[in-house]
């Protein structure tokens, strides 16, 4: 009963290039392969992995390529008529930006799964792609198999959205929610992490931010229409987080997670990743382990809640071959003429502030009369009023006695300002924890 | 920096029809109005409403439309040539089936948010379409503003998916999650519903699974390429739900949701819509109120879950416009190609069953020795083995000492011919209350 594209076209291969094969790369063949009847009926026509190049083509490979469709040189690629369609499958900026503008430029449709190289070239990338007339798809490049690229682009193209907020990395999650659930500290989670596969031998990106920082801008771009450079989004690691503000969290009704968020007010885009608190029970508190979530607001759809595995090979694999059918069926080609082309996207200013919050601080003050009084003075001179304040007692060796604000609403620039004036006081004895809270 | 299609595509407008103007209608015109220099953004030019067809022009309106733009008379739209987009946004199986056939015929690219048109009349009118060369997109219709259409039939296209198991009736989610939270009777929270909007007058078709059960019947066919007849599907209502119920599942450390669930073995696709138990924090348990939620696992991509708000004018207009914007780029077109073209979907056969999982027992039974001997072995005898018993004491009143008995894994036959044997036992006081327990 199903119509297909006709008989001829489906016997027209599509001849497929991919430049890497790390472990997207690997995943990725091994999708194409495994499922070669499956993926065909989905693009109307089979698709070959016509040539792959690689650094090294006499490295051992877990998936078969016979050794003449393997090679170091990328012109086998630029050079073949029949590869419309390109995966680049590599990480870091360079060689993938010059081999991204040369294979535009010699006529071939990208799909990538590079966040830094979109985040950071993404402005010169998209213009080269549209005065070739290519597209280019980045589906895999935030929150591994989770829809989000297509979601925002394609799916809720009716709606203004307010805000984007997610858990993008899931290394930082899984340390987090292993220090909440096993009581260890960040440095026993993190080489657990890295004996575990979760983490990478260098896990500098995941944990100071900077991964979910670069998908963060690029979400800002297709939802806000703002290309803003991802090194200027504040952006705070998982270093500071201890115990003793995970117990204070809980003990509140909240947990702790490293939030990507972007949020649109009149005339302000306020962006920021870092260290949050979420109210238990909501959706991005509970997103636990090496799972990514984002949630979108949007003017007629309300709110919307995303979750999947937002790394590792297979997942990652799943969004660059739909990226790849998109691509050979023409819908990519579609999305990409429009992408990040919303209203008023030219009037908006970033602020790199992060939006207004409640803050959640914890200090360790000395413990002697009138301190209180003087540091939530500090506070009340800023126009920073208090939610609620906890105080324990001391514990032998503890530098000060510790105290947990937290406050109602209130401006970003007012909190730093404050932060710089209780930093200072002397009844403060070691760096102040000054968190956000989600209350949404 | 942006390009769009050109100056001159974008001063061309694109002429749209409506057919019904009810919640939806309203909402869609709403949106298309109110993000007008938005949409055409998106869309590359600007969306005009050029008709509506109504029951009754006269009837006042909450949106402004000019008296020439509003008729009874579909010829209006099926006449004019400059539109090429209609979204049909009546409810019921007649005059909505009739009428979009007539569109189809006429040349209409059609957009739709009616699940009970799409899951009993979906073979025919996919097949009218692909014969005008048009399309049908109906990602309205099931899951609100969630976009698990666009999900299963554009992002997930290079997974073989195993199930879909979403909570796809807001309403009963609603009653239930009430009676939960509040204690109160099934015939109490409908009440509320009604009053507070969030159910029909004649809520039958959401409280007795209808609804749930036509939107999975669409999404096996997206995901599993087969049109299952909605009405083979077995699907269960939530009168059988009680207090008692919801307490002993909560003792055990489950929530009772209405799961609609698609699962594919290695040569079936077992369906059911009904009452299930789902383990407390896993997504579809934490769904509350009149939330709906989807997960879907893949083989590459493994579990995602969405979640958003599943009806409702707001939310089912944003899916809507999508669908119209996706309509005018020819992203739909495109999509529509290999809608539910899933691999081997011919050879699965459906079944009718509900697949093999573990069962949660509530029997009322006589307070005598050797009556759990009695019924478990009745169990026993067809290969069920029992994972836990409680047994409290009776109250007052009661017809009988109520008994839970969760089951491991056994398949729905084997469940059905013990249901009979206990149903018929002497000691069983009252109807055996049999629920599914969804493990993952």
């Amino acid at each position: 009963m199903m119509q297909t594209i006709g008989s001829d076209d489906m016997t027209q291969p599509v001849h497929i290039g991919l430049v890497g094969m790390g472990t997207v790369g690997t995943g990725v063949v091994r999708v194409l392969q495994n499922s070669a009847d499956h993926i065909a009926r989905q693009a109307g026509r089979p698709l070959i992995v016509e040539h792959v190049v690689v650094q090294d083509p006499k490295k051992p490979r877990s998936v078969e390529l016979s050794d003449k469709r393997l090679s170091s040189d990328l012109r086998n690629i630029t050079e073949n008529p029949a590869i419309s369609v390109v995966a680049v499958l590599l990480g870091g900026l360079e060689p993938a930006r010059t081999i991204s503008l040369e294979l535009l430029r010699s006529g071939k449709d990208l799909v990538t799964a590079n966040k830094a190289l979109v985040a950071e070239h993404g402005p010169e990338l998209f213009q080269a792609a549209r005065e070739a007339g290519r597209s280019i798809a980045f589906e895999a490049a935030i929150g591994g198999g989770i829809p989000i690229v297509a979601a925002v682009s394609e799916c809720l193209t009716g709606n203004r959205i307010s805000s984007i907020r997610g858990i993008l990395n899931g290394t930082s999650n899984f340390i987090l929610t292993k220090m909440e659930q096993e009581g260890s500290n960040y440095q026993d989670v993190l080489r657990l992490a890295q004996s575990e596969g979760y983490a990478e031998a260098d896990p500098t990106m995941d944990v100071d931010g900077t991964d979910a920082t670069q998908k963060l801008a690029i979400l800002a771009h297709l939802a806000f229409g703002q290309w803003v450079p991802w090194a200027s989004i504040p952006r705070f690691g998982l270093e500071t987080i201890d115990q003793e503000l995970l117990r204070f969290a809980d003990e509140l009704g909240w947990r702790i997670r490293v939030v990507a968020d972007a949020s649109r007010g009149v005339e302000t885009l306020s962006l920021r990743v870092g260290p949050a608190l979420v109210r238990k029970g909501t959706p991005l508190a509970e997103t636990q382990g090496a799972f990514n979530a984002v949630s979108v607001v949007g003017d007629a759809v309300g709110p919307l809640f995303f979750h999947g595995l937002g790394a590792g090979q297979m997942p990652t694999a799943s969004a660059v071959v739909a990226d790849i059918i998109g691509t050979v069926v023409g819908r990519s080609a579609i999305t990409f003429q429009q992408v990040g082309n919303v209203e008023n996207s030219e009037n908006v200013d970033s602020n790199i502030h992060g939006g207004p919050s409640p803050i959640f601080l914890r200090l360790h003050v000395a413990d002697t009369p009138g301190v209180l009084a003087d540091l939530t003075g500090i506070l009340g001179g800023e126009g920073i009023s208090i939610d609620s304040v906890i105080q324990h007692p001391a514990k032998n060796g503890q530098s000060g006695v510790p105290l947990i604000i937290m406050t109602h609403c209130c401006p970003a620039e007012a909190v730093d300002r404050a932060m710089n004036a209780l930093n200072k006081n002397p009844a403060v004895r070691s760096p102040i924890c000054c968190l956000p809270v989600i209350t949404e």
